[in-house]
């Protein structure tokens, strides 16, 4: 990985003095492009070893380029809001939005590296986060971003004359620790462990470039040329990246599928209803103060067709939960903030603090059910969705989340009762729009984008429950229990935290209550039945 | 303050059963007129005793609004990332946007109080801080929210036996804590401090309103009628808010200011800037190495007219400052979700944590330079920004950042080579703009301007360093001096944290360097004249 940055490359002062206007002048031109044109975000890694010269080239591009589209994100120990989150977020709120360019000293790829050396990461598990590594990249390329991730590079000579050189500059003394020094040391590590890592993400839309770090103009003179040529490259180029994704079969060619195969005729007795209420309600309640749930979070999401009472079955979580507790996100329209970052980062956001609850009212799923089906989004873009998705969901398993996911399914009939309804309630009519009408008209290929969204996203951390909501009262109950059992099985089953390595608060401290087994849904359900 | 919520406010449950449709109609419309009409933020402070139904009310508003443009913000002891700013960056980044209603459960009261009740507050101070509370409500205000504050009282029996109730139910046994019963005891002290910070805070824009807390039905209609109504009255007022500001006296009839006193000859020799440059680079390096500035922060604020210079002499503090530690912001128009809060919002979330640097590249003066001559905000917003800028710096002083703003000075025949030699330079091209033609017709009118910004917001803490820029080597110089002894200055004064109470880190163990002493600046300027 590293030869060619071992042979001694360099540029004469003269050649550099000649070069440098005219490549400045085109990375300005390209800037003003960037963001006045085609508002493409570009993210530059800059890495490799001490002393290559990381931060001589961050300010040198400050000094090439206009500053206000330049931003540098640099990462010291999480922070407790960053802790209390899934690892890459910390990352995901520090991308640039669109137009930008963010310069990442210190990126995803620091702690993977500083772990395997330190001993902490198996071989194995620094592929896996490897592999999570290229998915979070392909998904920025697919997004429309421009990846470039640069290493600089050293012999373990060069790299020891750099550092004395430093210190030995009363103006640069500072920038060499002893830390520094230690990480000479383990030169053969860095060196085994990054290559390692390099070739494993060197993908051909987020490539490593290696920069022989010796030589100040030929680094600079590098930098700035590969920069330039890929956005050059990039601003040229109109054609959208098409990411090969496993085509959708259809499997219900005999008319059954996961929705209409729905008991919708499952319903409680008022009194039945009073009683389960309050039974869950007060479960919920128990379970959210669990001091176990002091190191997790809940995140519920909830899609339905339009009336299918998410609402309402929000509101009655609401009632076990402390105020301070839980929060609700509509999700309505992006933000321009928003719209400049990659479609999930309006998700990211919004994951709660640990002992918080997140409930979603309409999700991350729009993209596979509405803008599939109103055409919001490319087929490409909603194809790469489910991946995406469940690569989200899955990093917030990882970091203790526990993720409930709900579809309220209705009848059509009901729908139309319910429309009807809210016609005659003036309080409740703003809640119908000719949108609602219009989307009526597209039931079918509703039904359809919705089991292809359970077939490909219900997973074994973050599993689909499909709630049969013809009657309101078995629906609700149905959440709540639901809820509840997860809770239960995900407090017993316990969490070790991502950053500490030790188990969430309160997980060691068991109450001592063992957990209730979960009840086979169908038999309760069938047993409510009034009809 | 206390005693009409003593007289046993009582509502029957039939008479609230009747009631409550109508209301809720009520809430509900307004709150559609609220995010799809008038776009007007509001924000309600549900506070008062333990055990007085704050909780229940919010859940209740959540079941009778439409919970998506609904908000609760709730405030548990403050995070690293809160700590390191200003106490108030914690409430500015919950403010609810436009369109929205945010439930304050616990807010900017809730310190004070607790403070003084632990006699870590004086009476002095508190009233200090009622009197920042009182500007910032007012401030609200004026950028158009609602602000409405409930505070629900007990009677000292009443509330003893709601704690008695709420434990003895098991279903609401959770919520009654050691903490809860431990306030019983200061609940004389509780009453005094209250009602204090209550009357001095209960002013025309956000008055409070004490609502008995002791019936359920009487203190749900009483707050959804009070919120109804104040919803109802913002909604139909179209009148803007115009405080009463200090008018703009002229000073200058001889036609002389502090800009054209300055005397824009000065300037420096290539070798005595070379010189200088290295030294104050290497200067400022040291300092922001300090270990003093480890629990410090600051902020550099530039200003100036169109090709003064701004650019050119933050890059020569980039120079002197590790990559990871600065963050440019460029201030440009403001994204929606910033036109959503109040001014001052989008350079709240870019203050800087703890050993990290902001350098703006025009600032919140922009209020008061740009808006105020292009007639972007009416006469009166501008007038009051002067206030409201002095009280955002006062908090930034108070928090330990410290500011140093730079109004970068040129002549007009300076400003006009340039933009003739930019037009020259192909990579300086795109820097002028026909606006940059069309601002320099408004010569005059932003001379005023800056010499009003400069007369009103000049302070001990935050004083306007002037820059004579049409030499850009003087001008460079002499920014870089005046950060390093403001440095210098703050550094050795030292600073208390705020929530700690304890010096900045480092600020106990001086490194035993003097501070050097600032030197005068004009004599070092002439003395360095060429001309």
């Amino acid at each position: 990985m590293f030869e060619s940055a071992e042979i001694g490359h360099k540029v004469s002062k003269a050649d550099y003095k000649k070069a440098v206007p005219g490549l400045r002048s085109a990375l300005l031109e390209a800037q003003v492009d960037l963001y006045e044109g085609r508002k493409i975000p570009v993210v530059v890694l800059i890495s490799g070893q001490d002393g290559a010269g990381k931060g001589e080239t961050i300010n040198l591009l400050y000094e090439w380029m206009d500053a206000r589209f330049l931003t540098t994100l640099a990462f010291a120990p999480p922070t407790d809001e960053e802790r209390e989150r899934p690892p890459m977020w910390r990352y995901w709120r520090a991308l640039p939005p669109k137009g930008q360019i963010g310069i990442f000293a210190g990126s995803w790829y620091s702690d993977p590296i500083r772990e395997h050396i330190e001993g902490r990461l198996s071989l194995k598990e620094l592929d896996a986060r490897a592999d999570q590594i290229n998915r979070f990249e392909a998904m920025l390329v697919n997004e429309g971003a421009l990846v470039l991730k640069f290493w600089f590079h050293l012999t373990q000579d060069a790299q020891k004359k750099r550092l004395k050189d430093l210190a030995s500059d009363p103006r640069t003394a500072w920038r060499v620790t002893p830390w520094n020094w230690d990480r000479l040391k383990t030169y053969e590590q860095l060196q085994t462990t990054a290559g390692h890592l390099l070739r494993m993400t060197n993908t051909p839309g987020a490539p490593w470039v290696v920069v022989e770090g010796s030589n100040d103009h030929y680094r600079a003179l590098t930098v700035g040329t590969v920069l330039r040529d890929a956005l050059r490259a990039r601003l040229a180029s109109t054609a959208r990246p098409t990411p090969p994704v496993a085509p959708m079969v259809r499997v219900d060619t005999d008319g059954r599928n996961v929705l209409s195969t729905m008991d919708l005729g499952l319903s409680l007795t008022d009194k039945h209803y009073a009683n389960e209420l309050a039974h869950w309600q007060g479960r919920l309640a128990e379970l959210a103060r669990d001091p176990r749930f002091k190191g997790r979070a809940l995140v519920c999401a909830f899609e339905g067709a339009d009336a299918a009472g998410k609402g309402g079955a929000i509101r009655r979580i609401y009632g076990a939960l402390d105020a301070r507790q839980y929060r609700t996100v509509p999700v309505a329209a992006p933000t321009d903030e928003e719209r400049a970052q990659p479609y999930l980062w309006r998700f990211w956001r919004h994951l709660p603090r640990h002992g918080h609850v997140t409930l979603f009212d309409r999700t991350w799923y729009g993209r596979v059910l509405v803008e599939r089906i109103e055409g919001f989004c490319t087929e490409a873009d909603w194809m790469r969705a489910y991946t995406e998705i469940n690569d989200f969901e899955h990093e917030m398993a990882e970091a203790g989340i526990i993720l409930v996911k709900f579809w309220l399914q209705i009848s059509q009939e009901e729908q139309l009762r319910r429309f009807q309804d809210r016609e005659k309630v003036a309080f409740k009519r703003f809640k119908i729009t000719d949108e609602d009408w219009r989307n009526r008209d597209k039931w079918d290929a509703y039904q359809q984008a919705v089991c292809d969204m359970v077939e490909r996203t219900s997973t074994g951390t973050a599993p689909w429950t499909l709630v049969e909501s013809n009657d309101k009262r078995y629906a609700r109950i149905k959440i709540l229990r639901t809820l509840c059992e997860r809770l239960d099985t995900e407090l017993a089953r316990g969490h070790k935290h991502w950053a500490s390595g030790e188990p969430a608060p309160g997980a060691r401290a068991p109450t001592g209550k063992s957990a209730k087994p979960a009840k086979p849904e169908k038999s309760q359900g069938k047993a409510d039945r009034k009809k």
